[in-house]
């Protein structure tokens, strides 16, 4: 259920929040872009509304008081090396406990923490999910090539693994190739990740196989609130899994954001990669 | 139980393969060393009474069924970025079916498909914490420093994580801060999963607390075959973890493998680590 009226998109990184963006301007929607310094790229900070420090709470809460949107929503990525780091050394400079209660345990928390404290604030919080469903995968997402059993088997043990990781808070994506978890997925992000895998897979004498296979499984966790940190991928991707030597990926279907799905589709077609969605157990129906 | 009569150590890199023949040398046990050229340290392959290839299979046969010892023993790292690939390089090009088999299902297949195959030749394959009990981690192993109450219950929620990745044949380790998964380790191996933390930790802006807390948590797997690819700490491990900002190290008793007991200890000391071992539910008292 989409929300009506005046929306205020707190936007990171990639290229996720031009796409929401662009996605309301066409829906007719009245958009505020509050961009974070150092994370929102060029074209969203020239289009957007404000340009704020992501750790100048105070700014960012005055803007969005200013502004009194029907909704807010978070888009993009605020996760980098170094990011609860700061976050943490900040709040010991300021002495801010309100951050500081928030940071302390973990990304994830540190968004869910800003929600509450959005919510706190008399602020209505909604995912990317219910502002712009076109964007999510849907069941019907595929590319031109199809995997094999092995691949599979591959996915379902990948589904397994991130189900049984879901209560550490952990696991948003993982790499198995035939029934060896070669990656997990931690607050590094997907795109280190895959380089992960790239790099254990590069030969100390130069030799390599040129497809070594393997399946990028990427899916919401169990519990998960979308309105938080939601998986995503897009072109670039594709393009690192298939650096990495996989020979698919496969997403949750209707809790991963697809940045560009023509783009991401026709990526994988043109590196040889099966893309596909799948369905969660562990998600309800019609949650997205 | 340790083994009588003569040993042939099988010996991959680190410093663990030195410190296990020295062990037998002191034990007046008859050993021979069978190194792996481009893994077996420089000081080993010196004492080495063969240096053969990793993929020479049919010289490390030839050379067992030479020396006809009472008891064959894996010890020291054979993993590397590109190990599998090249494994799997090879493979290919010699058509070796055997090999191709034992190389599909990852590193610890790898490892336990040698030991089938050395079985099936007719040798006994004992583990290193049956040659040389005494590099086992001890209950009693404990630097000078106690952990938090918070520290804690970061051990518990790792033992936690771990036994659940059990069933995926990853996780000998993890690093967890607070109640957060910073990293799980994968066929990398824990010194780059801790060089992973590292990275994850150190600010864009410069910035960094000095100590930002977190454990090292190393562990067998339940149902881990101890004669493959045992767990093993020593002093680097701890400095890796030090770097990486963590306030101490928890290892499984009786099944982690403890390279320069004192050293490591010492380490942790100097650099402020706390370091101890647990005991782990999934491990059946009495077996290491």
């Amino acid at each position: 259920m989409a929300a009506q009226g005046r929306i205020a998109l707190i936007a990171g990184s990639g290229a996720l929040p031009i796409e929401v963006a662009d996605h309301l301007a066409r829906t007719g929607r009245e958009v505020r872009i509050l961009a974070f310094r150092g994370f929102a790229e060029a074209g969203l900070r020239r289009r957007a509304h404000a340009v704020i420090d992501l750790l100048d709470l105070e700014g960012i809460m005055s803007t969005l008081d200013g502004w009194k949107p029907d909704a807010v929503s978070l888009v993009g990525a605020v996760r980098r090396p170094g990011f609860a780091a700061l976050l943490g050394a900040y709040s010991l400079l300021r002495n801010m406990h309100e951050v500081k209660d928030v940071i302390s345990r973990g990304d994830d928390q540190v968004l869910r923490g800003a929600i509450r404290l959005l919510e706190e604030r008399g602020h209505r919080v909604i995912g990317v999910h219910e502002l712009a469903p076109g964007l999510v995968a849907p069941p019907a997402l595929r590319g031109g090539l199809a995997p094999g059993d092995a691949d599979r088997g591959t996915i379902a043990l990948g589904l397994e693994l991130l189900d049984s990781l879901s209560a550490f808070d952990i696991g948003q994506g993982a790499v198995i190739a035939d029934r060896h978890v070669l990656a997990i997925e931690g607050p590094e992000g997907t795109d280190r990740m895959l380089g992960r895998v790239r790099a254990q897979r590069q030969s100390f004498l130069g030799l390599r196989r040129r497809r070594e296979g393997g399946v990028l499984i990427k899916a919401a966790k169990r519990g998960q609130d979308l309105r938080v940190d939601m998986p995503a991928i897009g072109p670039r991707t594709i393009a690192m899994a298939a650096r990495a030597g996989l020979s698919g990926v496969a997403v949750g279907t209707g809790s991963t954001l697809v940045a560009d799905q023509r783009g991401t589709i026709a990526a994988a077609d043109r590196l040889g990669l099966f893309l596909l969605t799948v369905e969660l157990p562990w998600m309800v129906a019609g949650d997205a």
